[in-house]
């Protein structure tokens, strides 16, 4: 496997095609670099024994070991432990460990594959397990751009006045196709390895040249990563892991770029297109509920901790309060747990979690974040937006005073509490604190998105029936 | 197996000791008998292939065939198993399904007094078993009697001013023991062959005497059973199923009550009379992981068809609360699965579900049963609750009027809509349909009870060191 | 003014036209009582030194001494006096005072007949001003009959398959009009004097026939009150104020029924038909403002009560819900002071009060109608579910049981306790409680209703500026 | 009256005192800046005709032309003008006023001083006034210091092992008084003129050294303001108001600082400390009920805009949620205008809003407030938080990509669509628009705070009354 140098070095040896703030940078830009770290943990913590039993798996094509952020679902016990592996990485870095789109992808790929095989005769699912074999055997990164910028909201891909709003086919030659369009919110773009193209939604019959997937080098010419950072401000002495892990999103341009056909895995397929759609959708809320639960975990702790430095940690309205954070999480985690258990096999082999406890708890999770912060602002106090800087808990001729007016309890030192409200500042009063309340929406789709999904897929009929059983009402 | 008729013979032979406003009555007085037809369903179901293979079971003790409201969990299946028939089954009654607090508490004293014999040296686990085959082998029904009336409640048992307000053991003999007390809101205990008294509460080395549990022939001496009832009303002309089932409720007085020692479980072991309160508590709110998805469902069904029939269906903000509706019953149902599949086997063989689990499913049907109600009652309109009685759409004046003025579509016959909104009548706009918004909250636990049951059980000290470490605090 | 027993002798002279539960009753059928008694208070409290200040008033058109329930309100004063004689009254009648809609539908009638003349040159004001002056001279009641049957919900009046699923005209003679129809929930319609029909919505050009309003006495030819009662259970022992007042309803059919045109306040002018279900709506929302913090104030009561009971009062969670509840009350009643204060006066001297405060403190009160029996149900516990009848309480085989395990602290006596229990099973545990949350939703106008008022209303492009001058946006 | 200049100039010349970053810095620092244009607002609308006549009140003390934001309540009028002019301010600020707690402050004190006078015969009062007609002579701003740093939450002032952790008086001299301590979270304390120190809780005869109020020039020798802000990004090209205003706070270490006699209002009476603290609570609370209202209209407005800018406007989730907001913000401006009206006039002449419906409103305003948030972040999508750079719009090289794939309907053209993002980005994805989610929560003290001024003012005996009332119980 590979190792978090390795990965570095080949990032700094990629085209540069990746701007921010109005320049063209290096991938290993210093804003990217919390992003990058974030990434690291996924290779660096596969030597530790206590992640490693959940880290490393084996290939179920090659048999080799591989990281299990790159192993295609095989059963119900492979979506249980991707749901513990998730969890467990998201508290050590803080946050969103990022390496799950990859690998989601991937899984949907997988069965949309092998159906449009069975219905159309193609030989997609075929590519795409050589594409497997080279993405497992080089530990490769992924991102995948699914959202397109979609222009008028009220048109149909076909339908809009300006055709790129969503990412289509505008050639098709013999060694491969060009595709043109743009992809939003694609998180660790400026430092994934591959970017993997999927429909957003359901397409018509009328929209075949919008029905395309594929993956492609990020470096690929053509493509132009319009990028943004949100990173916890640098520490000057008082160091703390949470300031190392970041993410960054990009707008991603495919400007005319060249896809060879082995690199094609969808290309005109309209209801394949929809399922894939759909399906990358089920497998990533899927991940949500491995992460969400653990964002809560960190809040959680947070306001445990706080609540503990100021000594109201047995107030009735507190635990109250740490209650509802850890109904939350497990109510969303263990509706993971009935996901992973009633999971269905595919054709492809692949495992596929059930799609209305996923979308339960993803929906639970997405309704439920920005009260958790609430309630950690609300245990906290007003000390989290008006914390001095770090500087000033340095500066001699302020230093003093700050030690002794940050003092709560006789037996916490100031120092704890200080770094105790620098992390609650760094999680609910930054800019990355507040973009992953927006992120804790909509990432993997927003709650309206999830109740399409679960009106869409649920048998309403049968409960009417019950309602007509007992009411009397013979049809 | 016994026959809804055997068992309905046995009530009638039973000792009168049943008080029903202001009289002492027989178990088949026309109150019971809706509570009577509910049980019933358990009996009369084992016929149906639907029903049978769920219903029907092996017992680990005898290998013979019972009804699985009678089996102890021996496996994660088990549970699993008993989620899905107490969900099903309670969609046939329209209501609880009422027999599961029996095994809840056969299952939770498997598990205790082997515990207790562990530490003790005690045999209670042998008579316990002696007392299963017996209660196997008659497929009997039994209540639970746990809450007791409690007095004041900022004192413990033993502090009472008077010492009845827990059940306690007045006397100890060479046969058995005599007890005194009263528990309250006792389900089925009218029409019940045994009554099975555990505890309320966990309990200190002072309460000794209150550290009792037993089972008891419901007509034995000394019992008082004064009860009330909640039906639906009787229907004249267009009766339908809802109107069949009911339940009833007891305060169960014991009045000096013999107990043999071959019928006593616990007596004066206080640290497992605690064990034995939480354990039936977890037990009996794994049930509600059933049920209670099955009471949002039929709310659901009728929301849904009412909808239909009113042509507001597509509405989008009936769509969104149909949606609403769903997540509840499946994040419970759901969180019901998880707590199954990492139920843990007991020394005694017996399989507990997670208790985490259990308790936030619990919590979660609890706090939004009132809203399941409030989304029905407002997507039905006022109808409901200005419905004219049934008579009136009989009594030829009247019939006619009510007949063109309650039509909506024309596809829709006026029966129908009449039918349906009996039913929104009977579920919400009732003393039975309020009742059960009542025992919706506090059937086997209260949501402050499930809180207090979720912060013992958690560890919050690993999620503090989480936090700990992010914000790069050392202890 | 009339006294109590006069307007009884009045109900008992009337053609009997009222059904109920099949039959053709009187109109002081048992069922009416407690409806009638309710609205009773409204002439019995004029006597007592603590109401009559707030509930006689003068007339503005005649200088007499009349009831504040039938003056049309010339000032914000009015509308706060008005605000606050609904409170205290619905604190006696434990309950909806029920005399507020036919003074709210008079007002609307006050208004719209003016603007109507204004417009059409009719003169609608000056009958309605002659027909106020008789039924304040009467001191009458009148129910106001707005909701139509309705019948396809996605179909306008003049495009129903069945024309009179709406009330319309059918015929225009000299001497008035021949009406058909029938209208839903008629509250008090078996015992009041008058029914005021007013239209129920907008309405296009072509629903001209559908344009109508009028008052018309009860037992009018051609008029069927097809009714439903929900009272509480007769006390045998325990009497007690709550089980004295009730409510009734009715289905009130207009088999061609003939108004003389001195009753008909609008006949064809669809623009005001929209205005007066508005204006209606309008007035009876804000008397919401009244009631409803009432009806919080009476649950808010007894969960104090019975948490005083139970020795509870002073726990952190109770107070939360205390506070929980009072914050409802008083935020909905302060949104009917601003609603007041804000108030303008009309063409006909009527003042209206403000629609957006009146809609939003309507909407507040409906979306937390079901918390709110959810708080007492929670806060009082299973008992109000499990309740013996209060003739166990009575006969001497049971009393002492129950009243020795009935008892909390030691001062307060079990009769208390009953009594407390007893009430709360009477406001949640019962139909009529039952029903009290259907009204709570829907009485006035559902929550949806006041939303599209408040969009309706609101000046949204106004917030839009805000946001454009804001971000830099010029049009 | 003053202007924006001389107020700035005022700055420029005060004694260096203000820590930021590890560094001592000039008041007009450009990280004060934004916060000096804040309050600069309330110098330079006075001149524009829109504002001038809600701005420009009459002094009572001296009939002289003065700003509104340093006028003494008269009556309720005055009251609801604060209330107008509040929410109208922070309209063009964007954002909190700021200016509110100065006046907030002097308003209470007017009240106490004069109680004080009464209960003790001392002459508070008189040197309030004097310090009053000084503060409306010069057109003055003040902080209000009230939040200690309060050490050990669980001990009383007195009780703490470093007494400092309370604000208190050290020495007390013939000319003067010596305090020492530390406030916390002290909004504009950078540049203002004045801090107010009033004490933040009801305190007990053993607290008298706690028991001090007083105004002194924010740089008088001894004060330390370590502080930190909170701004906007300044803008390259896209200007909008949005990036001018902004906040600062500080915590304010009174390092044994000498007031004159003349400046102090409180000095060891207990009583009326707790009553000062409670008051000007009301007062900041009463003010939220117009700068809250603001707050969502801002919100409100930019989801109306992104909204019609995205097609969606009319979609049922969006104006079901737009209602939502307005429904948040109009009940809490009702319950001010009702707090309003129901002022009273206590014995300094000052009119003090109604307490319950204050906090009341404060209290629905608090717990909305992440709501709000997340409505905008819910219907605004995910690009608020991923949207790229300024700088990345004014790239050559990726201006026109960006241009083309921002674009949603054809008659909306780019640049607005990326403005109303940044502006959205500004309010809810920066580090400015998390830090006012959490000054929403407690600014002016947090719900629970106003839980229990509610539970404490509340009379809720006679809600009891009224339940034994219709219970039948006789006390």
């Amino acid at each position: 496997m590979r190792t978090f140098e390795e990965y570095l070095t080949k990032l700094r040896g990629m085209r540069p095609n990746v701007y921010l703030g109005g320049k063209l940078v290096p991938r290993d830009d210093p804003q990217f670099m919390p992003g990058i770290h974030t990434i690291g943990l996924t290779y660096n913590l596969v030597q530790e024994p206590e992640f490693a039993g959940l880290l490393v798996t084996t290939s179920h094509l090659t048999g080799e070991k591989i990281n299990r952020f790159n192993h295609i679902h095989q059963n119900t016990e492979d979506l249980l432990q991707k749901q513990k592996m998730t969890r467990l990485l998201c508290h050590k870095a803080g946050r969103c460990i990022q390496r799950c789109m990859g690998i989601d992808a991937m899984s949907a790929l997988s069965v949309v594959t092998k159906d449009a095989d069975l219905e159309h005769g193609t030989s997609y699912h075929e590519r795409f397990l050589k594409f497997l074999q080279y993405f497992q055997a080089g530990d490769l990164i992924a991102n995948c751009a699914q959202t397109d910028v979609k222009g008028d909201r009220s048109l149909r891909p076909f339908e809009q006045k300006d055709p790129d709003q969503y990412l289509r086919v505008v050639e098709k030659r013999a060694d491969g196709i060009v595709v043109r369009g743009a992809k939003a919110h694609n998180t660790i773009a400026p430092y994934t390895d591959e970017i993997i193209a999927v429909p957003t939604r359901a397409m018509t019959k009328d929209d075949g040249d919008y029905a395309v997937a594929f993956s492609i080098p990020a470096d690929t010419e053509g493509i132009h990563l319009i990028s943004v950072a949100h990173n916890q401000r640098k520490r000057k002495e008082f160091h703390a892991p949470i300031e190392n892990t970041g993410a960054a999103h990009s707008i991603t341009v495919f400007d005319d770029v060249f896809v060879p056909w082995e690199r094609v895995f969808l290309c005109g397929e309209t209801k394949q297109a929809g399922q894939l759609a759909a399906l990358f959708a089920t497998y990533h809320r899927h991940s949500y509920t491995g992460c969400k639960p653990a964002m809560t975990d960190i809040l959680l702790g947070a306001t445990a901790l706080v609540a503990e430095y100021n000594g109201i940690e047995k107030a009735s309205h507190v635990r109250d309060k740490l209650a509802e954070m850890i109904t939350v999480a497990e109510l969303v985690y263990a509706a993971g747990i009935a996901a992973s258990v009633c999971g269905r096999k595919t054709a492809s082999g692949t495992c596929v979690p059930d799609v209305v406890y996923t979308n339960v708890a993803r929906y639970h999770a997405g309704v439920n974040i920005y009260h958790e912060f609430e309630v950690l602002a609300d245990i906290a106090g007003g000390l989290a937006a008006t914390l001095p800087q770090e500087e000033d808990f340095i500066n001699p001729e302020t230093k003093e005073f700050l030690d002794k007016y940050i003092m709560r309890k006789a037996d916490v030192p100031p120092e704890k509490v200080h770094r105790c409200y620098r992390l609650i500042e760094n999680l609910i009063a930054s800019a990355p604190g507040a973009a992953s309340q927006i992120s804790g929406i909509h990432g993997g789709g927003s709650p309206i998105m999830e109740k399409i999904a679960i009106r869409a897929m649920y048998d309403l009929e049968a409960k009417k029936r019950i309602a007509k059983y007992l009411a009397g009402i013979a049809d």
